[in-house]
């Protein structure tokens, strides 16, 4: 049985997926028929549900990799890909206190709030009240928002915020926001940055190797997709080649001066 | 101030590292002297505490990503650029129930551990008892013990498990225990493979291919470092080139017949 | 000055590019007028030529690059990312005597011909007349016509070749194909083939290991552009992830017996 | 049978290889005996030669690879993988007369004199005596040093050549020598340039936008070699991840003026 609420992904016979909270009042209008989503009620994750033309459509639990690709975005998202290795290198977990400067679509936002738990919290700022938006409405539709603080403001008016576990900084300019990021995260704190071009990237390195930072990494995953045909198993044609660069580090107060 | 039991990073002068669970009774013996760890009590994260040469010692609270670097290993480990994303694709997160099929060193069976946190649970399997007990050391190593269950027994005796959330599954031949996959989790859960070679891609996809699974993907991931110098900004020369191909699906019970 | 019968590449303001045998009697209508190519005739290559509408059409010396890129295809051709390393594995150059099993659409064949010259030799086997005819118009529009003899036929019906220097195989089943490989070439003798999928791969290293084959190599190569733009330089969104493998051996007639 | 004055690859019965330039009076002495060299004389390519302890060392004719892999060098090489790709790009073939800035070790002369033949030149400029020596001598060992004339010299103080086919600039600074590049090569012309760092590549993007180039692209080639076991086919563990980044222009003398 599903419950009024819940989650719910539906899938088409051809594969056309649909996220929906469950309301049992509601109906989806496809291709194939409508579809009385009352009908969830009297079903299960893993069966089907018939549209009054017949057609089967599939009923899944979401995943937080279908969430994340759902996500409504008016920016460029950070992928799943990169979202995982964050995660670890953030130590992000039950309970954790997290930073984020720039919530854009909200897509990390969503993956931080989802690790963070309801004993945890994140504080995502981001400066444009329509991102600000997309976001919040990304965050409301799976039931998350209660897990995070937006803030709508220009971080270099300085944060409120102190003794962080961790940050992660994506907008177009961090260096200039390094000061916010120190003060906000404790001493050894993980923080990462998500940058698109490379000479962000050393823009950024610049910085920091001026500030209190050890440990710095500069990373970049790719991902490829590959036919799953049995007999016939190759690489996609075509695929994603780049999001953006990675850099992580740890805030590290004690730094001998350089000289 | 640090406390008794907690994990605990050292990091030496020219960068060496080192885990501990903090005893306050015992001493590290290094290249610059002894260490005497009940410092830790007077130090905080994020500072240093000197050996008796003076040498300054950084203390870290070690992110997910180091326990995962610093698993003791007599396995192919599965590398956190991966288990990142298994994360996501199986939505492993507080309360999650898991069955592991082969357990290896328990780099996987730690990060599991870790997002499902106390009201979760993985039930992890491993035929060889030497991996058992290599598993068993890392995750009391950490902590994460409570969140496991260990079952030394070969997978195709059968498996006591059902309505589990998701799977993975990482051994030699997938193929030969899809029907405890089948058994153990929920219709419509996430499962997912780690496979070194090509050949056993094809052989699992040409097995799921007569079985209950739908949404069938094969992906791999590269991870590649730069040398994080801002004017001479340049990816690593060498690289790990490989480590697995990861294949997805969802359980499908009630799956069309195949013609 | 550019003669009568000389390859043009002529490129549009906007960068749509156009290749032509100079013939000045010829016109090109174009979207910005039309181009009397009997202008070339007082032009140089690097310099422009305006249409009767005064635009600029650029006139360029097209590089081997840019006749392969403006193949006519009706097949997956070869791509020149390959086709370099083919080329230095093979050793062709000035003089070689080369098999080719598969013409395709001739992008390769076009390239082997370039580098073999006019003292050296291509026979390319190709069992579909239409793709003979499609190499035959590729070629001839390039003046390479010579130094290739095209032959429609299928491989397995045996040929009559003997002590050329090397060989590429470009076919489905080049398993099937083997005996007339060692037939072909001289003892020693540098092979390559191209797959696209792994199981291809997988069935041709059974069959060599049957042979007379050493030095067998399986590579890939993947080709990363870049967007060329000095302040905000990072990698295009996407790329072509994979176009085929490539297998590469030395024909070694007095090979051990396998045991 | 084999002649003397032939490039001769020798190869151990462990696959260990020797390029020689047969010479019948020689011997090499190896780990598993005195190998007498004018055996060469009464075998062929493809065939074996013993050790006076009876050992089989095959002889192969080496292939340009073989070649460039052999390089003796002091310096980073240019890889195969990018000098195939270079080739193409540039056009290179016989009676090519080609600019090289930077001679290095010699690998990209090398393939460059073999391509452009005895009806073509290559013009080697080398600021640094000792690289000047090693790439002679890597000329000479392979027989292309008529192919080829080395400048020592300082690009910056001007050179004498012009309307050359294209140019390929492999120094730290290129963008200090753009105004030798324009000079030597005729409109239209392609040229190439190697660098390691995207700083490099950043830096000559902007010179170049102040000059006269055309179609400019930067590129980047990574070679994955798998291992080539039938029923165990997965990519090597490590790779090669960078060699470097390739910018590649046309000259364009009658650009439209920058605003």
């Amino acid at each position: 049985m599903i419950y009024p609420g819940e989650l719910v992904q539906l899938v088409s016979p051809k594969g056309k997926r649909y996220l929906r909270t469950f309301n049992p009042d509601e109906a989806l209008h496809t291709h194939e028929g409508k579809l009385d989503l009352g009908l969830l009620r009297e079903t299960d994750f893993g069966d089907y549900i018939k549209t009054h033309l017949g057609k089967k459509y599939r009923v899944l639990k979401p995943t937080l990799h279908d969430l994340l690709k759902n996500i409504k975005r008016e920016t460029q998202i950070i992928y799943p890909k990169d979202i995982g290795y964050i995660l670890l290198k953030l130590s992000v977990g039950p309970g954790s206190r997290i930073i984020e400067f720039g919530s854009g679509s909200g897509s990390l936002t969503l993956a931080l709030a989802w690790y963070a738990g309801s004993t945890g919290i994140v504080y995502s700022f981001e400066r444009r009240e329509k991102f600000m938006e997309i976001c919040a409405n990304n965050l409301a539709r799976v039931g998350l928002q209660d897990n995070v603080q937006q803030i709508n403001q220009d971080i270099e008016e300085g944060i409120d915020l102190h003794e962080m576990d961790c940050a992660f900084i994506d907008v177009r300019t961090p260096w200039e926001c390094l000061d916010q990021v120190v003060q906000g995260v404790r001493n050894g704190a993980p923080v990462g940055f998500l940058l698109p071009t490379v000479n962000q990237v050393s823009a950024l390195l610049e910085s920091m190797d001026q500030g209190p930072f050890s440990d710095v990494e500069v990373v970049e995953l790719m991902l490829r997709h590959y036919k799953p045909v049995s007999d016939r198993l190759r690489p996609e044609d075509r695929m994603v080649a780049h999001t953006g660069f990675l850099v992580f580090a740890r805030l590290n107060k004690n730094m001998p001066e350089k000289e």
